[in-house]
């Protein structure tokens, strides 16, 4: 026989009773902790409670425990006088412990507030940290251990923008106060004067390119960075990354999760941590592991402010599909003890266990209309007051499934569809789920973008394994229509990548045919056994100088492809300059060398950092060198060093970056590789050529025969340069906001795509494409010939209709000036 | 066979071809028309269109089209320079005409902009204004006549607060600009120099008193004003209403719907129109047939500020469940000819017909993200713009089926609970529809209020047919927690009320047993049939003193019985003054004296205005004598004049007045009047209440039998006046937000409801509630003994336990004085 359990806190040695309250009833609304200068406001959804507690933690770590007062609809709620910012809470809530029910309540368990804006210490393992009792998550009895001495603190922090009305209000300008007094702005660091949602770059999705980084391993190991620096957000904000990435020709960088999180208790008891981080606690605060002071609220801004300044945007990766509490068996510190039912999906038949379609143990709720509210009200917040410009949503079908299937007219996808701030910021879905069903690519409403899985599928295909059709190329190149032209939907919506931070990077990709995970403790079965990868003779490092050459060929191909395919292209941050993780491709606990960048000492320097056009040059963000490091904060510090960085195992390819950089201007100068319409192709006629047309090597356009062949050798493409005729909607050739003024122009460029073993003969398309063809790059040459200056005056020229010789794996682009134009370079021209 | 035609609007005679585009592509937000200083914005959600034309019309009527150059996701979009405020427009859609596919495109007809602040004009009924050709709704060929002579049309706006920034940053201050040059203010109204967003009185929801009322029915013979205020906002915030209101003690206006309306073809066939007004055309735009001037904004936003500044709040009923363009057979005059199977629900199997559960011919389809959109911005829109605070749903049901069934999470609840702006405002459910499953009493979620149909029914069968069991009246009377008391709601998600602009007023609710509309001209088969109401011996007027005697009585105990209740009290406008409507019970098309208030001559003039405390006084809202009215508004003004009013069928009752603001203050001063916690019952002792306890006449506490019985004739009530020892939440006896600091006292209440027709002895309750009674009002005195004087300086007393007669249909209010408290009124303590 079952038996209900209701936990009396007295029962919990050390665990004072609750105090008298002295509570005023206080408001419902804004949730979380707001402090108005003389007390603060506590409102807590936890519908399914009996009672909440608002624990307060002296210096000393007494606690004192305050019941709230009031209760409204599912909120409860209290004000207490006196509170000031710097205090470290968090909450107990009493109910049924009724896991049959998918009741879990346990007030011997502290709980993080889900709205805190700052969190102070992290987890550590206890078996007090969990609430069911005797070792059973299934069972009837709750654990009686409080948890409080193992589990981090919330902490109070001064009011925000929105309180405070804007920054032009406001003398002092920048320099939000995050933990501590008013006026402790970004705790010592050099800000810009300016608040990060004022001096957004506005880039359009047309022109965006999007640099996949980890805050802590972009810099943990760069050279040009004071060590306190290295690895945080002050770090990221420095000059010299500033510079590499105004190289690159970036305009977004879109950070792996940076809520604050905790590791898994098992990966902790292995002395690993959680690196990548997508195992979120607090979806309010950014995590103070990646802080070099004591105002990550500050530190994060002055960063946001920094990239701005300098034309670059901030995405972030957001993980709302689950949260760092695991599935049942897990900890219970923050939801599970509000409201498990409100804030996980359980199973119907079984309440005992979640419904887990995100493969970490739970998923968030989403048909709960509490937990639409939290997510929203924490994307409001980082673009209201941390500034950011988008956001990348991890696991995405999980946050629309209604309450089984994916649904586009789920309620959070509506929720934010119809919110006037988030309709202003780049959303883009990683657009699967582990659960049935769950694979939505193409899937999501306009206004979202999608991790094109497809199109990194295919292009590793097409250089590694010869076994992409030559059709699933020419979708993928020119902006995946297939999944994506329906609904009105722009070419952006697909974010097309070769690499992410999940898998191989590219120096593995063409280094290594099988996943190399030992390190990561679990006897290499875990990470993706289905890579699309190949070593192309030798199994990772070699000195052979045959299979280096084929590894520095594919690569570039690679990378050419992907910077040349109509879409958002993402880079992973190092595969620049050939960051290798030696063959991990599930490197997510791997916080040493294995992951942190090894910076090449050409690539470092503050040189050159000019912003775009009327953006003023930063100064950047500079910081003290003997901040001491954020209180109670363990775990990145306290593992050990690595020994070394795994180098490049395709070979030094002093050039990558130059032609990622190049490749990039050329995005920039060429308003057809930013196109804003899809493709339509047709037919060809002097002074009106069809938008793209596809060609065989023999420069014969391609039959359906020839564009349905199962395995694409050579693939040349022709883009015209012009307008369209067409409808109105056509007639601007980037198609994006505000880029309508871009000059027409009458060159069209050229592709060559040969991914093939083998030299071949290419025959250039002729009348009426082209008379005339300027080489601008080919990426078979070992210097690259002096890309990218070869976009403005071109080296090589060729006749329309002559035939070259295109090296094995390679990629070539020119530029085709029709019939009755001039030939003389674009930019050339007046 | 099916043909799908795609009309040509060259076919159309009359209307130019499209221009060529001279737009830039402009953004995709924000939705609508929106001016920047030198031109316009438009964007337009039209998933299926092919091509959307924005229509310019000049003082002449000569339209120039403009094709708006681009899509993104299902939104058109473009911007024109040049175009300034005052502008005249309209848009026109082209799209397959394909009713078996749902799609009605037509772009012979022009379309109001959903998103218009403001609308010039008005329908007139033409065969043009139809979509469909040949009279034949479910045939295949559309109707190639232009609509645009027939159609109102959409103007232009300048900035709205949220544009400049706020009111604060701006020199003058209030005085929104609507059509015409920035600075044209409230078109010569004297406003408080306050914006209304700026100075809400934010009541909470234990004070909240409603009034609902019609704009243009409240003033339009209201002799203390001008002429040209009579029926307007300007009249609304006249200082003599504003009066009025103040000693009636309401907190709320509620007013019927104000967003731009047309009325049904059929109706203005008929020579009549939709006072009502439940038939929206656009859903941001003031109705300017109620505007004395030419600005409906800021005249508007001048009368919520006006009403504001006497402390009492705007609700605005806004109807989002169906549109103005009705059944498919209705005309298309904007959402259908834009996206119908985006804007509407159409039936699976049959899309050239509509889902309709609203009665009114469609229903919007709340499951489109982009229908969510379009009304959680229409309710921003209204809440910071315009600064009302809150809003009454019309038929909500229909607004949260998803898409069938009544779903408490669907998608447009889940948005507006996302809503920070949404958050603090009031939200008010009708909570019914039409069609299957549609009555929802009580199963909205926190933090929405409902309209308790049950308190309407119940209370009208207790005293008009002497039908209701006493654990009906007994659950309604104290805050029908059966209903609401779940998900942790407040006794304030009841709105209590007996009468509401739909069906009979209060005077006729006790004079007619069956309704009389022959007026509407549908041969009286139109409103309600069950109306549990009783004429009580006569049908209509009558001047039997007998009759006329216990329609008093049975008056003042319906209005009596609602202001005692626990919950939120709405009174109908005029029903303090004995308004009647000649037993009509659907006036809706009686924009006449039927349905205009007869304003009484001891009830008008401004004398004794103040606001509440802290809250300066108004200056009143004062219009100009010879303002010109709005150009092209033409309807309610050219309906021919009324004859006569009704006189109140159950005879003057000058006392009524007194009763409701007596009422009204008692709650003000009773903090038991205002829980904010349902009862929970239970045993007392002495010094320790029950919160609520219910004897029988003879002074018994009810039994469980008594409590069943099927038929009420005596039910006593003693409510406890101190604290409630139990839960912490019941310590605060109003348990509203900032109500807490309200000194709890030792005095209860008691309530003796005798709807009986007999008189009756009635034993006041003794120890251990009550050792003396103060007689605070008895509703059978003709003249009502002083009230409400009594409540500060009782007449009567009665030792506990006494025995004293009580008249038929009549209530009495005792204030209990429990042994050992002193007998001493209330207000005479320190």
């Amino acid at each position: 026989m079952k038996t209900t359990v209701s936990p009396d806190i007295a029962a919990s040695p050390g665990v004072p009773a609750p105090t008298a309250s002295g509570l005023a009833p206080g408001c419902a609304v804004p949730l979380g902790v707001t402090w108005d200068g003389s007390g603060v406001n506590i409102a807590v959804v936890a519908p399914g409670a009996e009672a909440v507690d608002f624990c307060l933690f002296d210096a000393d770590g007494r606690e004192t425990r305050h019941r709230l007062p009031e209760r409204d609809g599912g909120v409860w709620h209290g004000y207490l006088a006196g509170v000031r910012p710097g205090q470290r809470y968090g909450l107990r809530a009493h109910g049924p412990y009724d896991p049959e029910r998918g009741q879990r309540y346990n007030p011997a368990k502290l709980l993080v507030d889900p709205y805190t804006r700052s969190v102070a210490g992290t987890l550590r393992t206890d078996p007090a940290i969990y609430g069911f009792g005797g070792g059973d998550p299934y069972g009837f009895e709750p654990d009686p251990r409080d948890s409080a001495p193992f589990v981090p603190r919330c902490v109070v922090t001064g009011p925000g923008r929105a309180q405070r009305g804007s920054a032009g209000t406001r003398e002092s300008g920048f320099g939000d106060p995050g933990i501590g007094d008013p006026g402790s702005g970004s705790g010592g660091l050099t800000g810009h004067g300016v608040h990060p949602a004022d001096n957004r770059p506005t880039i359009p999705w047309s022109d965006t390119i999007i640099y996949e980084a980890h805050v802590r391993g972009l810099t943990k190991r760069h050279p040009d960075l004071p060590p306190r620096l290295r690895g945080t957000y002050a770090g990221l904000g420095h000059p010299s990354v500033l510079a590499h990435l105004r190289r690159l020709g970036v305009t977004a960088i879109e950070l792996l999760p940076v809520h604050t999180s905790v590791s898994e208790p098992a990966l902790l008891e292995r002395g690993k941590i959680n690196y990548w981080a997508y195992n979120t606690l607090a979806f309010f605060a950014p995590h103070a592991g990646y802080a070099a002071t004591d105002d990550p609220i500050g530190e994060f801004q002055a960063m946001v402010a920094a990239l701005h300044a300098v034309g670059i945007e901030v995405i972030l990766d957001v993980v709302y599909n689950h949260s760092a509490e695991g599935s049942e068996r897990g900890p219970t510190l923050s939801l599970r003890g509000l409201d498990n039912t409100t804030y996980y999906r359980v199973e119907p038949m079984d309440p005992r266990r979640y419904r887990d379609v995100t493969g970490c143990g739970n998923t968030l709720n989403t048909s709960s209309p509490h937990v639409v509210r939290l997510i929203c009200d924490s994307l409001r917040y980082w673009v209201t007051e941390m500034g950011v410009d988008g956001f990348r949503f991890d696991l995405a079908t999980a946050l629309a499934r209604n309450p089984d299937a994916f649904d586009p007219a789920a309620s959070l996808l509506t929720a934010i569809h119809a919110d006037p701030i988030l309709a202003t910021v780049k959303l883009i879905a990683e657009p699967w789920d582990v659960g049935w069903g769950g694979y939505q690519v193409g899937g999501f409403p306009a206004p979202w973008a999608e991790w094109n899985g497809r199109f990194r599928d295919t292009v590793r295909d097409v250089w590694n394994r010869y076994t992409s059709g030559v059709a699933d190329l020419g979708y993928r190149v020119s902006g995946s229509s297939d999944l994506f032209e329906h609904g009105g939907r722009r070419p952006w919506a697909s974010i097309n990548f070769v690499t992410a931070h999940d898998g191989f990077p590219l120096a593995d990709l063409v280094s290594y045919n099988e996943k190399h995970n030992e390190d990561n403790g679990e006897g290499n079965r875990d990470g993706e056994a289905d890579n699309r990868s190949a070593n192309h003779g030798m199994e990772g490092a070699t000195d052979d100088p045959a299979i280096l050459a084929i590894r520095r060929r594919v690569r570039r191909g690679l990378i050419t492809t992907l910077l040349l395919s109509t879409g958002v292209p993402m880079l992973l941050a190092g595969d620049e300059f050939g960051r290798s993780q030696g063959g991990n491709n599930n490197a997510y606990c791997q916080d040493n060398a294995v992951s942190w960048l090894d910076w090449p000492t050409d690539l470092v320097g503050p040189e050159d950092v000019t912003g775009p056009e009327g953006v003023t040059g930063p100064e950047g963000v500079t910081g003290p060198e003997d901040v001491t490091g954020p209180e109670g904060v363990t775990g990145p510090e306290d593992v050990a060093e690595p020994d070394h960085a795994y180098p490049d195992p395709a070979g030094p390819d002093p050039a990558l970056c130059r032609l990622v950089g190049g490749l990039a201007a050329l995005r920039s100068a060429e308003p057809v590789l930013r196109r804003g319409r899809f493709f339509h192709g047709g037919q060809s006629a002097p002074g009106r050529l069809a938008d793209i047309t596809w060609f065989r090597a023999d420069g014969a356009v391609m039959s359906v025969a020839d564009w349905n062949a199962p395995q694409v050798e050579t693939l040349v493409a022709h883009v015209a340069g012009s307008p369209v005729a067409g409808s109105p909607v056509d007639e601007d050739p980037a198609g994006g906001r505000g880029t309508h003024d871009l000059p027409a122009h009458g060159a069209g460029l050229v592709y060559v795509f040969h991914p093939d073993r083998g030299d071949t003969v290419v025959t250039l398309p002729g009348a009426p494409w082209a008379a005339r063809h300027d080489l601008l790059l080919n990426t078979a040459d070992d210097d690259l010939a002096g890309f990218p200056a070869t976009v403005a005056v071109p080296g090589t020229s060729y006749v329309g209709g002559e035939s070259l010789t295109v090296l094995g794996h390679s990629v070539l682009v020119l530029r085709a000036h029709p019939p009755g134009t001039a030939a003389s370079p674009r930019c050339g021209d007046p």
